[in-house]
């Protein structure tokens, strides 16, 4: 009978002793990575009652109880780092790039205004704001240094800004500089979630683009998560607060959630919204599903999505009738 | 009798007649400029009645009331442009780098946090935060590369954090470069508030430090408004919660608001603190009004505080007796 231990494969015989061993190497390192290769398996148990520190002793593996529960310490301890540093898969990743992408976006936004607020006492015509305004007071500082090519030259010379002083320049400068230097940041790490939703996500990325997939990606909590979500749950993802409405009062479902920003919906005339959005998270769960359990890119899926979207449109070319709303509504009452 | 006017000086006759004149040059900028110096003069104003468009025809200023009047209107657009450039004092200048510090601050935090959550996964031991961590990454980037050398050498050979891929590190040290450059500026702001305080409020430096100072004139406006403040309001400023919450209901009066950053308050004990507070508000006040209204640095203004503080600590050398604060609410509610 064989039995398969931490320190390798041992043979024993009807009674319990052992006639061959294959052990592994005393690495701490090597011990580690063949138990966490065994966890597994349910094949070659020890059958209950075996002594795993005796037969380790007997087939000279270690020398003494104290050698043999020092080297099991070391091994587990290793084996947990190697779990802990496996942890980080590649959907972690881009979950991390979006939650830094979020709040990138967020300090951008508040530095950017504080910056045109700031700028706007010296140039007020100017005109620019968010990256533009950082580049030109990257660019000139002063309005005084305003190339004479520049298209804003004239509206610089006949500004009623305050003349600004060389400290103050210095200062809107660095500032304006973190500026754009998180303006690039934001596309770097824009960047990495493109490509990286390309490797790990490819039907998903197909479906929905790299920045919508990586969002839900990140909300589910990992691509394993959303791949079980059903395509209902997919629909309302980040509309928790009108869903939760919804089920506790009569107020309408909602339509979408975070998906509102897929292309498909956000163009679609208001009365077909719903049945597109429907359409889209239902091959929004497919996609992930196929992302995480076969890997293999589907290109039918956006041509069948596509087809479904006109179908839909074609169905409802009008919006509906008032009147029949009333009548529904009506209906909906007389039930109560 | 002479008469001022924005195109130059009349002398009239009895009967209105004009005898003399001393005209202005006809560019719009000293057009402008000279009727700004007009403003606050209450001297030689026109009589009522006086036809100043036929009085510029007579002088021969101007040839035609068309003239006249488009001539004016172009001379008091350039007149409030000016005045609009100049609205720029240097107390709205350190209000401006106040608030832009505030936001640097923030959203500095905000994104440290998040460096020091994703760097995590990659390098638990470090023990790193803030800017040290920032730097640690801009300088390594992943933990392999670190040096022999370096304090966290051993660590990182140790450390169960997952493997850098070379695409997060490219991510991770430009995130953290961006916020590296958001310490900077920082610094640099800091650094700018020091100096213009030095410069427009050089008693309220010395009484209240840069920080502090700039921050009290950031909230009161201006610092023609801090220096119109009484001395109980600079008290409270900043605590408005507090304060109306104890007009509205019983709660107590707040002892301080952002004067509590004081070192003389924050390290007083409890039960000196609403005294000391009081005693530094005051001579704030103080400093606020020579800085508005004289400008002349007064050194004796810092020691006549610390010796009303030491004189106040003296009084006060032990916490009141737990037994008087319940005969005081005793007594309270009687007359209640």
């Amino acid at each position: 009978m064989k039995v398969d231990t931490w320190f390798g494969v041992l043979e024993t015989g009807g009674v319990g002793e052992i006639t061959g061993s294959r052990l592994i190497s005393k690495g701490i390192r090597e011990l580690a990575l063949y138990s966490l290769s065994l966890r597994d398996s349910r094949l070659n148990l020890p059958p209950e009652g075996f002594d795993l520190k005796a037969a380790a002793i007997e087939c000279g593996f270690v020398e003494s109880p104290a050698e043999y529960y020092s080297l099991l310490h070391e091994v587990t301890l290793e084996a947990a780092k190697l779990q802990v540093s496996g942890a980080l898969t590649p959907d972690q990743r881009i979950i991390q790039a979006v939650e830094a992408l979020d709040d990138i976006n967020e300090t951008t936004n508040s530095l950017s205004e504080r910056l045109f607020e700031w700028y706007g006492g010296y140039f007020p015509e100017s005109g620019l704001s968010g990256e533009t305004l950082a580049l030109f007071i990257v660019k000139y500082g002063s309005r005084d240094n305003i190339d004479s090519e520049d298209p804003l030259y004239s509206k610089a010379r006949d500004s009623m800004g305050a003349k600004l002083e060389a400290a103050d320049e210095a200062l809107l400068k660095g500032f304006a500089e973190s500026v754009c230097s998180l303006y690039e940041r934001r596309r770097q790490i824009e960047a990495y979630i493109q490509s990286s939703m390309e490797l790990i996500a490819p039907n998903l990325n197909i479906i929905a683009g790299p920045m919508l997939g990586a969002r839900l990606i990140s909300i589910a909590g990992s691509l394993e998560k959303l791949a079980v979500f059903p395509s209902s749950t997919i629909q309302v993802i980040g509309a928790s607060k009108a869903l939760f409405k919804h089920l506790r009062a009569r107020a309408p479902s909602p339509k979408h959630g975070v998906i509102y920003s897929h292309p498909l919906i956000n163009t679609a005339p208001w009365w077909v919204r719903g049945k597109i959005a429907r359409a889209v998270s239902a091959k929004l769960s497919l996609a992930a599903r196929i992302d995480f359990y076969s890997g293999k890119k589907d290109i039918s899926l956006a041509e069948k999505l596509e087809t479904k979207v006109l179908q839909i449109k074609a169905l409802n070319p009008r919006p509906p009738q008032k009147k029949q709303e009333i009548g529904a509504k009506l209906k909906k009452k007389r039930r109560k």
